[in-house]
């Protein structure tokens, strides 16, 4: 991991600053760098205690003076912030997990590794599984049979990939993510109070009447995801009913999402922590959601939308909207509502002096 | 699992229509269906699809005219919905684990396992755990001291089962789920900041002027799960304090769900993702709760109530409601107030005309 | 686990009342306990349950008359709820794992173990990792390369701690949890719909014309954690990007609770189930949130704040504030706007007949 920093600009397509032979082993803030550290300062507030530190090169801004703050090299990139990605790629240490294929794996002869695969200590892969080159299978993590990894992924400590799951390639995913649970998915003998609920909107009260117990529809299908995902931490992909639960290329999962069966999310989504997509859902291209929102059942969200944190989207969304709430609107009209909310106690007021001058003419003020 | 259209139909306890011969080996949707695939087109509106497919029988509704579709068989079942359950049931192709004891696992001899169970590989059974017969245990499973399954259960993949937990027969644990785990209960010496807001209903601030520790109090209860229950991905459900926290026959939890210490949820419920019970809570039988909604502490809810996703419980709530919002109403008292917030910033506005109108007789409109 | 009540008031800093010689090998509610538990009754309403158990001795409250009760010993603390936690830690039975290290476990023979450290059965160990004296790593759990755990700890089966996270003295983890997932940070070459939508506050649709793909920002920095923090069955906690994630002495986190990268929680602090805390999130001491209520990126929230279940904090919070709902506000404030609101369809009839009244002077009533 050591650089220097012409060398660490260079991979990032750009050219250092001053001294390009200055040593870098790793980043830091600019408070806390060392000589060696590349001091992450990219915009002027954070530049101003580049003095407490002892870095000698600094991650500035475009056009950044930086022999006026005493430094010795810069890289100075346009988008300081994308800058970020190939320079924390190139110092990044890894997971730390011993190369090669572990004893302690138990792998099935009937699967298939393609070359340099890492197989962590205690992992378990089963039969007809099918795992692409360089692909890093973690300690204790589990492949199920038939299912496939593409090349150059990375699957952390405990992670579990069910049977004929398929995963397309750079895939990443985080300790305790699960992929290919069975959807969620049960059914009453008759209609059940829930269902009355939905179609009476919870008019009726004591909607369920007759005690009916719930009988399991099984996933029959899997759970297919493009190329360039990457899931969080303890994140659930549910496998479809018929069909496959799908994750379009370069979708990001923040960790404790939930994605439900039959799902179809589109290419390069960002869905943040505890956020949830329900079953059958259908989510289109470039979606943003914030943490703890979610999207119902059967509903369509439209490609770009940004669903703000928090928000509940219970009916369909057309592209481009930026929605928030619950039941989630336009932000604009959420905000709206929200504001005149927090007058209305004032408005109530106003109200009941307006009831008196009317009822009491004369009286008024 | 091939079948023949006959054989599925008398499974599911109908009769098939046509050609009951047909070789079935699964199922997909209309325009997808192979020739020896079932195609599941449940409404006319699916059918419409199946001259897009290559599928000689269906599964349809009651009554459909299946020759006028071009098939040559169906099931045409009362309620198509319910009958899914016992198609996908005969047409699952299971967790694909090999069956059998892996010598990888790690049974301790004081374990009893009945006949014909399954234990996967790297999993761990503690001594005196007693497996009931036909259970599969998955790989990277564990099951604690003493803790007891029932017989016919599934525990797949990295499912964990703490000690002197005692579960029914019919179990299904998906990949992560958790069973066992310490209930999260803390006090401090002197009365904390967060009981006196609850007191006070936060009308006081800086409610915790001297700063204490919190000391655990330890979960002595275990956790009581009845028959047919079925529980999601990294779903985590507590033990209780003095007493087991209760799970009733025939519930269902969805992935990623919270059941906190000392609940006591009834039979038949289901609740759906990201939705949690706080401790000590008690829920009635056949309730089901949407996604991301929660019931607080100590409350109780009676039996059939109904939860929409999103809602929040904070109080009691009466058999038979369907309960809306933040914090949770009656469905209709939520819409309605929601409806009338929509139309507030217009109100506001009349509001200001009408007291100019008061405040100056004679120029009203 | 044997005791007398003598011993085990004593083990309280008490004085047991009347027969200190009472074996005592459990604890139970009034209405189920035997002879030899200690019934839980730490008010008067639990305690009328007495008379339909066994108990001869119980934990009542400060100036209890037991004998009336009908018991042969009792122990009358000034606080019964916080002798909870010492009564408990006495008879706590544990997980169950076996003493000592399993041959199964994978132990890199470059970790550093203390004296009387516990392995469980196939947990895995890694190169450079330290384990303080007496702690436990349970069976299936994971330390990473070069992870450091302080002294007397318990973690739990299936538990992940990554790569370098550092963690101090008394740490406990349920089953599950994960500590030094990546961070979820992600960046477009250009700026993308979700920081447009953030800088126009969602005022401009259609927000991110350009489809653009994500590149990862990657987790230099671990997590640094105190000691006496215990972490919840599937909560998360990500790794910092330059620096590390901080979580402060004493603090508690329930079930599934993600803290994200670079925030930094301070000491003391209580969050209880599927709560949750954004990027570069800043949280002060002895903070206490309730389920399912999350901090936003980016937000500093005071010491001392109480944040009611279910709120979402979107700005910055002085300390000692009671908060509550979507976005949080004063409890005070959110309570007022809320009985308006549920006021406010009736509000909308009274100005529909005010302006009837004022457009018709004379029918007024």
């Amino acid at each position: 991991m050591a650089h220097t920093l012409g060398k660490l600009a260079k991979a990032l397509g750009l050219v250092a600053e001053g001294d390009a032979t200055l040593p870098i082993v790793g980043a830091a803030e600019p408070a806390e760098a060392g000589p060696e550290e590349l001091a992450i300062a990219s915009t002027p507030a954070y530049a101003e205690r580049l003095s407490e530190g002892r870095a000698r090169a600094a991650l500035l801004w475009d056009g950044a003076d930086w022999q006026a703050l005493g430094l010795s090299g810069a890289i100075c990139p346009p988008r300081p912030r994308f800058a970020m990605s190939g320079l924390t790629a190139a110092l990044d240490r890894g997971p730390g997990f011993p190369p090669g294929r572990h004893p302690s794996a138990v792998i099935d002869p009937r699967a298939e590794l393609g070359p340099d695969v890492t197989v962590g200590a205690l992992a378990v892969i089963e039969a007809g599984a099918r795992i692409g080159a360089r692909t890093v299978i973690g300690p204790q993590a589990y492949v199920g049979a038939g299912a496939e990894i593409g090349a150059d992924g990375l699957v952390r400590e405990g992670v579990r990939i069910g049977a004929r799951v398929r995963i397309g390639a750079r895939f990443v995913a985080q300790p305790g993510a699960v992929v290919g649970s069975d959807g969620f998915s049960f059914v009453t003998p008759e209609e059940s109070g829930a269902e009355r609920a939905r179609a009476t909107l919870g008019a009726e009260d004591a909607p369920a009447p007759a005690a009916q117990s719930w009988a399991r529809i099984h996933s029959l299908g899997a759970v297919s995801i493009g190329d360039d995902v990457e899931i969080g931490a303890a994140t659930c992909i549910d496998r479809g009913t018929i069909r496959d639960t799908v994750v379009g290329d370069g979708t990001k999962l923040d960790n404790l999402v939930q994605i439900a069966h039959n799902a179809v999310i589109g290419r390069d989504c960002v869905f943040a922590g505890h956020s949830g997509v329900a079953g059958s859902a259908r989510v289109g291209d470039h979606v943003v959601m914030g943490g703890q929102a979610g999207v119902a059942d059967n509903v369509t969200v439209g490609a770009n939308v940004v669903i703000a944190a928090g928000t509940k989207v219970l009916s369909n969304v057309p592209a481009g909207r930026v929605m928030m709430g619950y039941p989630a609107t336009r932000m604009e009209t959420h905000v709206e509502s929200y504001k005149a909310l927090r007058r209305l106690p004032r408005l109530a007021r106003e109200i009941a002096a307006l009831k008196k001058a009317v009822s009491k003419p004369g009286a008024s003020d």
